[in-house]
C-alpha cells in the first residue's frame, strides 16, 4: 500500500507550479487558471472571449474535466489548440497534469494558455498550477450566496466574472450583494458583469485582459499570483 | 507529521456509514442523501418539498457547507430541525460528520433524515454516508452535458431531479438526452422534472418518496444503496 501525506503533495504541486510559471514567463505564454462551478459557462465564456481578443491574444486551451471530450471539441470547432486533460475521478488539476498538456503546444504560436479547470468550487482552490491570473466565474442562476458558502476560492482569485446576466430577469440574484461579498473576501479583484449569450460585457473583459497581459513586467514577480492553500 | 492512506479512510467510512444505516434503521428514520452543483437548487427544493410532505413525512435535515449557515436559516425559518456542519474547507460530508450530527436529532420525532450535502459533483460521488436513498439534483442552466462529465455521481443515484425547469425556455437544455444519459448510467433510477419556484413537478416527487419511505423492508438490505467508491 502506498501512502502519501497530503501536505507534501502540496509541497511538490507547488514546486512544480514554480516551475511551470517559469516555463510560460521565458516563452512568453500568459497563463490563466479558469474556474467556477459545473455548468457555470466557462466554456461558452471562453468561445465568446476567443471571438473579440482575435488579432489581439492568440489562445489556446487545456480542459479538464472528469470524464468526456465536450469542451475540447468545442475549442476545436473554433480553432482553438486544445489538450483535453480526463481526471479520471480527480476533483481538480494539478500542477503536473498541467506540465504534461503543456508539452502539447508550440509556445513560439501562442501568448495566452487557457487552463479551463474541473467544475468545483472547493478542491480547486488549493492548486496553483502554474497560472499568472486566477479568474472566478460565478453565473446568475447559481445564486448570490455562493462566496459566503465557498470563501477560499473566490478569496484566491485576481477576477470575478458574473456569468449569465440574461438570467438575472428570471432570478432573485443579487448584483450588489455579490459585488460587496468579494470586495470582502479579495479587495483588489475586478468584477464583471457579462451575458455570452447576448455578448454583453464581453468588450470590457476582452480589454482587460489584453491590458493584464502586456503589464509592465516586475521580475518574476510579474506574472504570480498567490498561491493559496485550503485552511 | 500524521500520514494517513486514502484506501484506510475510505474503508473506516464505510464501516461508520453502515452502522448510520442501521442505527436509523432501527430507529424508524429514513435517510436520503441529497448531491449536486453548487446553486443547484437543493435548499429550495426541500423548501417546496417538506410543503407538500407535510403530515405524510416528518422531516430534519442536516446541512452540509464549507463555510457560514445561509441553508440551515432557510430551514429553521420553516420550523425544520437542522443541524449545520461546517466542513472548513472539505468538499464532502462524511459518515463521521453525520454520525457526530444526527445526535442532535430526537429521533422518536422525524422519520426521514435529509442531508444536504456540500455542493459538488466529484468528491460526493465516493462518500457513503449511511442513507438510504440518494438523490442527485441537476439545474437546466447547467446544462445537458454534466452525466457525460461527472458520471459517477449520477450513477451511484436512485433518483435525478432536473430543477429550474422554468428556465427552460431560455436554455437549451435537452431533457431527452439527460433522460437518455440517465437511463444509461442507472437504468433503474427515477427522474423528476421540476420547478421548485413554480410549483410544478414537486407532487409528483413527494408522492414517490412517501412510498419509497414506506416500501416493505427485506432485511438490513430494504434501505441500502450501493456505497460505491471513487474509481
Amino acid at each position: 500500500m502506498k501512502i502519501v501525506a497530503a501536505k507534501a503533495i502540496l509541497k511538490a504541486n507547488d514546486q512544480l507550479a514554480a516551475e511551470n510559471r517559469e516555463r510560460f514567463t521565458a516563452a512568453g505564454v500568459y497563463g490563466i487558471n479558469l474556474v467556477g462551478s459545473p455548468g457555470c459557462g466557462k466554456t461558452t465564456l471562453l468561445e465568446g472571449l476567443f471571438q473579440r481578443l482575435a488579432g489581439r491574444l492568440t489562445p489556446a486551451v487545456i480542459e479538464g474535466d472528469i470524464a468526456g471530450q465536450v469542451d475540447a471539441e468545442r475549442m476545436s470547432k473554433i480553432g482553438v489548440p486544445v489538450v483535453q486533460i480526463n481526471t479520471d475521478g480527480m476533483c481538480h488539476l494539478d500542477a503536473s497534469m498541467i506540465a504534461a498538456a503543456a508539452d502539447g503546444f508550440e509556445y513560439g504560436r501562442i501568448d495566452t494558455l487557457w487552463i479551463e479547470n474541473v467544475g468545483n468550487l472547493v478542491c480547486t482552490a488549493g492548486y496553483d498550477l502554474g497560472e499568472h491570473l486566477r479568474i472566478i466565474a460565478l453565473s446568475v442562476p447559481e445564486g448570490d450566496d455562493k462566496l459566503v458558502k465557498y470563501p477560499a476560492i473566490f478569496q484566491r482569485s485576481q477576477a470575478l466574472v458574473i456569468t449569465k446576466l440574461d438570467l438575472l430577469p428570471y432570478s432573485n440574484f443579487d448584483v450588489s450583494r455579490v459585488r460587496g461579498d468579494m470586495k470582502r473576501l479579495a479587495p483588489e479583484a475586478e468584477v464583471f458583469e457579462v451575458s455570452a449569450l447576448k455578448g454583453d460585457g464581453l468588450d470590457a473583459l476582452a480589454d482587460w485582459l489584453v491590458r493584464k497581459r502586456h503589464e509592465p513586467k516586475r521580475g518574476q514577480d510579474s506574472f504570480s499570483v498567490q498561491p493559496g492553500k485550503e485552511s
